[in-house]
């Protein structure tokens, strides 16, 4: 069975679970305030090129969002993410458990939100009747695939400048965006309030880094980081982790593996003619395939339906991890073309 | 100057501040555990033919929304409601900060769900990564003025029936929407689980009574009232009023006449050729204007502008309360046909 | 039947009644912006000597409370209060409800904070495992009828200096406090970051004025206001009321009156040889006095019970308010001479 | 350096990382719906001897509780706990940050709740005036290390059926509390309504395992588990954690070491004279050492203050783990019968 599932069905790259055996019983202080957290920020610091930022490590990303949301606004805040943004569908109202009102907007392609939009959203709350936009939510790479250049977050930054919001990066798919022309980790320290490298979609066993630029958001964030439950007791196991990816090049060589992968299965899908729901240069692909087909995929791979369309046909999501063989895409592309040549009628 | 504006620019009506004067020195008990809420009460009850619904005061309808929707739900559950709905808009995320999540539809015309509407939100929300929705909020009136007759509300509840949803209803203008065919009292007390009968729209100097019929939504409330601040100290202030409310048909008497004169106006604007934004039964209507014509009738009328459109028009919304004149709607008609007159050429 | 129940068992004294139902049908704008709230803020500013101050009004004192202690908070700093406040009893856990933490200290008599409980409760918080000290709330009077003089308030506002705390204080019996040695009007302007002016307990149907000083405190309020319920559609209603008590010296006179009848009973009951759980020189006292005595006294007036005690004795809480007659004070004492004479040995 | 810091200062037991390696690529589905957590919630439920039970990991204490009490309770209820409770005092107010009231009770000896307290602590908050008390939480071992037995536990049982309150027990250190006399593992099944048993500081690198027996505590956990960031993306990591604990009595194994090298440094230091500040037979102890001789340790040895007491004297709390070794044991006591033998006034 080869799986297409998602990019966290398998565990850590084995560098990391080595390193994580060897630090097993060195014997250190809790709560990330251990030599291998503060390696790991050292070095993230480096890479980001902002000696100055704050860097807190998290287990996973909807506790990292709706702790940062949570820390970073005020009672009536409101984040304007897109419609389809994590936070908006996936996180079973994290955010607005603390409190925050997430406006949600409808995406544009890639589900990626323009200047236009977030002006949209602040322009349709102009008074204290409303809640007040104050945090611009993004996923890079987004939930639909899609990746935000560097010139697409400038051209955030200034819209936010503008009308004075925070800029917040949900980097759970980083490492991907890095691969296929996503902004740079150095533009992102210098364009983002606050954004996050995720470390479990991207050979961790678990961890997402969060990295604080601005320095109003800093104060007491371990405080938040704490009630809201993030706060590791063995939290050397985070630091051990990023120290594993944040060097000798690991994170972006495995964000550069799922992507390849990813893109040699859409593009041999693309040679059978097969359709894609949404254009996505990254780790995850949507064709659009006959159920007939499908069906005949069934016991040897497993993906998840994203929609089922008209006229027998489902767009289904195709997600290649660190941990892809380049096998199962070889097995994968075999695979549909001969269901599709068994069911000339079905394209 | 004559007021458009809305339904809560005057007082209350005179029996009501006679009332009050009346028992100002009686010596109550607080909390609303006074003879006159017990009385209102008892009245409420007979009108809503539900002898054993549990009925409370609150003082304004966003604290009675937020109140009851945060007793009524479980942490990770959720409100459906019309994009336009009170609570997604105009209450400053006072739901989302009771860590509820506020489900916006697009609405159907007249800013109503309907019972596709509320499939089409469940059906969105299959699984614990997402919010799960358990209560349809509707307001009868809605924000634009539309009315849910009785057939409408009878489709919502075997829906919330079918679905395992509360149906709860928001009854601001509830006076105004029974003067123009919206389901009486007796069928909201038959269809939902709880609702509200708005006083401060309609003749209270401030007041809304929550109506509770479904038995598992009623234990503790009063505690969940008194967390909210909305437990007013002399608690009588608000029987008082409803006891003047719901009686002698003073309620529905001042329904009729808000809307009345709002269909006065709507009429009278019609034939001299205005176009309406919504169509409106209720005490509420949003004609579309020239911009030229209004700023004629400035001095002397007031209104909000819902919208500014294309081709130098605007929408208006028009409120008539329980203390507009008709000599207000009168000298409106005026105005505007003599405005016409003088600009032929902007209708 | 004589209440000394509470001071919120009446109405409105009859000047404010007179005043809201000549400004019945005026016709203002809602939510507080309207002339008479303008006026009644800018009463306040001058009484409190502090023209910087914003002034908001709200219906009643647990949600002032709550919304202040929200909008003036992050997420993971705490209130201060003595263990008797009112935040820490009698609000249904309307703070905590909102995120926060009360710190509860064992009050010092009169149920007062003092800055050596403050250090301590600062002190037990070291770290960030533990929430943050960051707002002393006090009341004056306080629960037990305590009075906070200039001098205490300076060691408090010292001790917040020094510390890095806020100073709110809840004035519900605030009139009663000045009439008794409490800090002055102009001193809370000048000692605390907020505070409120309690209007409900002292000659109004309702309304609580919040004087915020401290200017980081400040911003976006009013959204806070609305987002908590607090914000009544009919604002105008708060204005007018404010505007009477802060003429002519009404707020100050009802408060002599409930202060003075207080102590006239307090000393009436001492001559008699009553002894008292709290010594209290505001509106509310509290002796302690034979069950058997009590019960003679039942049927003509009304009190609430503070505690039962060993030896068939109770404490009973006996309050005066705006509208108590001396005829009450002067019944209560013959009745219990009387029935102490009927008992000599209950003594 | 040996460290008696805490129970967390060293990753897991080598069995549990062999088995997060053995699986590292086996390929699971997220989120916990995988074969190892379903087997080790069978051996679970097993060994509570309640089949019926709900079984749901976690990755760490603080979020554990704070989901379920969240889940528990309704908004206006509250949990009681000792005042030295975990979550009145070391999770910067999580409870809180959900929106329920902590009743803080002053504890019996060993930091334990008992009916008594438990009564007093309802009796306190009879009105809706108030937080409504419906949980109380205890932790076995306790904070301070005192541990429940079954017949304590029991009685808590019976207090609670009487007053319609949740039994709720914390088990972060279980594993100990079972190796000195504590309540079994199958009392707990049949005496709490929901408690988690600890892995994170028994020898696993993360984890904690809540089982939930009240059926009307059940429905819908997972919603609350995933809102509150406690659903780990890898889940499995989990499941494979408990299927060592759970197998070949590896849990109880390593907390019989812990237990019994806390009982070996006890006895040690008692038979030098050494007194100590609570009574505790589990895995960490609370020794009253001279300061003069603490310094002497300091070099070699680690640990945390409890306590500064005068005369020279400090509580250090000393924690063995599952990974403590005998030797460290030896040399503590030798250095400080060493350093006592040096300094003879200082006892």
């Amino acid at each position: 069975m080869y799986r297409f599932t998602n990019d966290y069905s398998e565990g850590a790259h084995p560098s990391i679970l080595e390193a994580m055996a060897a630090t097993n019983l060195e014997g250190n202080f809790g709560y990330g305030c251990d030599p291998h957290c503060e390696n790991a920020a050292a070095l993230i610091r480096k890479k980001i090129a902002r000696p100055d930022a704050d860097v807190h490590f998290f287990v996973g990303g909807t506790q990292t969002n709706a702790t940062c949301i949570c820390a970073f606004l005020r009672p009536h805040e409101a984040a304007i993410a897109a419609h389809s943004g994590h936070i908006c569908v996936h996180e079973t109202g994290a955010v607005e458990a603390t409190g925050h009102k997430c406006i949600a907007m409808p995406a544009a392609p890639g589900g990626k939100l323009t200047p236009e939009l977030v002006r949209q959203a602040v322009a349709a709350h102009p008074d204290e009747h409303m809640v007040k936009p104050r945090l611009v939510y993004v996923s890079n790479t987004t939930e639909v695939g899609g990746v935000y250049t560097t010139e697409e977050l400038k051209a955030l930054r200034a819209v936010c400048d503008e009308l004075g919001l925070l800029l917040y990066l949900d980097g759970a798919r980083l490492a991907s965006a890095l691969a296929c022309g996503g902004a740079s980790l150095e533009d992102l320290g210098a364009l983002c309030d606050a954004f996050y490298i995720g470390g479990t979609k991207n050979g961790a066993l678990f961890g997402e880094a969060v990295c604080i630029m601005n320095p109003a958001l800093k104060p007491d964030f371990r405080y938040i980081l704490k009630q809201h439950g993030g706060m590791l007791a063995k939290g050397w196991l985070l630091g051990v982790q990023f120290e594993q990816l944040m060097q000798n090049g690991l994170f972006e060589q495995l964000g550069e593996h799922s992507t390849r992968l990813a893109r040699q299965l859409a593009e041999g899908l693309k040679d059978l003619g097969v359709e894609f729901m949404f254009e996505s240069p990254s780790n995850q692909i949507f064709p659009i395939l006959p159920d007939e087909v499908l069906k005949k995929l069934e016991g040897a791979f497993h993906w998840e339906v994203n929609a089922e369309l008209e006229g027998g046909r489902s767009c289904v999501r195709l997600v290649c991890s660190w941990a892809t063989e380049e096998a199962a895409v070889t097995a994968f592309l075999l695979a549909v073309e001969g269901a599709l040549k068994d069911c000339p009628a079905c394209m």
